[in-house]
């Protein structure tokens, strides 16, 4: 099959891969498209030095599954493979199970590819309301939905989104579908505009290093603008006793003034993988609209060139047609 | 009257500075003791840019006062002074108002001199159980207190307090009061040894820079370190999910893996300054104890010593005596 591999810091089209083996438990998923992250970005940048084929965005049609009533159905599916043996997947934190494998990003496979495995149990069915391209989306609009299972928002937190980018975007329309009192802070007046047609507040930000500037400081903060300095200016934002929710995953360390964080007692959250069922029901009921965010999709044959797109500025989302 | 004035970078005795005069609300207070903290030792390396009487944990007696009632009463008090007017202070929040003076630290004058004065609303009353030297532990042991309130912990609650500094043996000793399941981390036998004492568990570290091995990972790791470092330590112990609270304030940056506080989806909080009550309570039923925490009484006289002390790796607590 054919598939995007990164192999020794070189990210490469391999027409001649053979196709993944399930193990027990797992699916043979047909991909139909896969969508670029800013993390394959960073991994083809040297970031967690994973080897192997990229992707893990994605939706699919199951081709091989022991239960023949997985057969044929459209899924999308999580990411991390917990060990389902260790201490934290008894406790149901199998996300953090210390020996799990990650699609795409560590010891597993990925779906910028014809085929993918995955256990059956990560597997979600999309709805029939959601097109293809959309349920490329259900693992990002996940992610962006953790922060609302972390931190408490209400509608009168004030909060402040940092990065009009594809993951900013998604955090954006996830926080305005729990009514709080929402400023996005971003680049590009295009996409601020789209936001504002749909009620919430927005702050153009001319110079990606510095601060926006706001008449408020916000009770939560969240940092998706994948600069290494955005922490410092999350720092700049948010109030005493307020919280900085983390997104970004960036190939850098950054320098951080944790004085700032101490007197003014800020709470910082990291923030990773959510829930799928949340993400789903959202673009079903249409609180979250992702065809927007889509600029360009390309075919796996020029997949390295979907990822050359992705870097660009004005890129929002690119896919992948595995067609 | 004498003082420790921090003064273009440099410290020195002053044996003429003129005697505080108290503003409308505040008492003037004879200081008997103080102590020196970390914190006093990163001012003069230039953090905060502080110039004036330094000094902000002590313990002495009303002079004057507008309510006679408090005339002669041995006290201690609360070092920041809100403005009472702006939104924090309002809302109850005064230690995080953004006008705030902070006694010895921002904009007053502190308490390593014969006199100081505060706001009568900073004061509390010293219990006659506790001792004048004890009682210069206060605004320390408050601090340690702190993160009680911010942090849930129960009696299943697995918490490392790295670092066995004055501020280390204090939060030891706040949360053993808790009864969770405590560790202590540091690099002196004997102070670990007196913890052990009193049933912690102690783990000696023999490389300040080197996270100390542990068999399990925490669910609360409390940095206390002073080093720059404490905090990618702290990140090495942490569970999944956990916290770490951070007490640190240090005059340089720090350089940290943010990708990791994301991946493990790990909260950060920052911790500063805590509950007087507590404190004192604490120390009248003999909960904590800080004798064993004073290797020297320095007289004022010789105040420069006292600082010079209390940066030696061997000492725990200076205080200042004004007689």
């Amino acid at each position: 099959m054919r598939a995007i591999v990164l192999d020794d810091d070189r990210v490469r089209l391999d027409l001649n891969r053979s196709i993944p083996v399930r193990e027990p438990g797992e699916a043979l998923i047909r991909v139909l498209y896969s969508g670029v992250c800013n993390t394959d970005l960073e991994l083809v940048k040297g970031y967690m030095g994973y080897r192997g084929v990229m992707g893990h965005e994605f939706v699919g049609r199951v081709e091989e599954a022991d239960d023949p009533g997985m057969m044929g159905k459209r899924v999308t599916g999580e990411i991390n493979l917990p060990c389902h043996d260790c201490g934290y997947c008894q406790s149901d934190k199998g996300n953090h199970c210390p020996n799990r494998k990650v699609l795409g990003i560590l010891g597993k496979d990925g779906a910028f590819a014809e085929y993918a495995t995955l256990p059956v149990s990560n597997l979600h069915i999309v709805p029939d309301e959601i097109s293809d391209k959309d349920a490329v989306f259900t693992e990002p609009l996940a992610a962006a939905f953790r922060i609302i299972e972390q931190v408490d928002i209400n509608e009168d937190t004030t909060v402040m989104v940092m990065g009009d980018g594809k993951l900013g975007l998604l955090i954006a329309q996830a926080m305005g579908a729990t009514g709080c009192n929402l400023t996005v802070a971003g680049r590009h007046p295009d996409r601020l505009d789209h936001l504002k047609q749909n009620g919430i507040n927005t702050i153009l930000v001319n110079n990606k290093d510095k601060t926006p500037e706001t008449e408020i400081l916000y009770d939560l903060v969240v940092e998706a603008t994948g600069s290494k300095n955005g922490f410092n200016m999350a720092l700049d934002l948010v109030r005493p006793e307020g919280t900085i929710a983390l997104k970004s995953t960036v190939a850098d360390t950054a320098s951080i003034d944790t004085n700032r964080l101490v007197i003014n007692e800020v709470t910082m959250i990291g923030s990773r993988c959510g829930p799928f069922t949340k993400a789903l029901s959202a673009m079903k009921d249409g609180s979250v609209k992702t065809d927007w965010l889509v600029n360009e999709t390309v075919p796996l044959d020029n997949g390295l060139r979907a990822l050359e797109l992705a870097e660009r500025r004005d890129t929002i989302k690119i896919l992948i047609s595995m067609d």
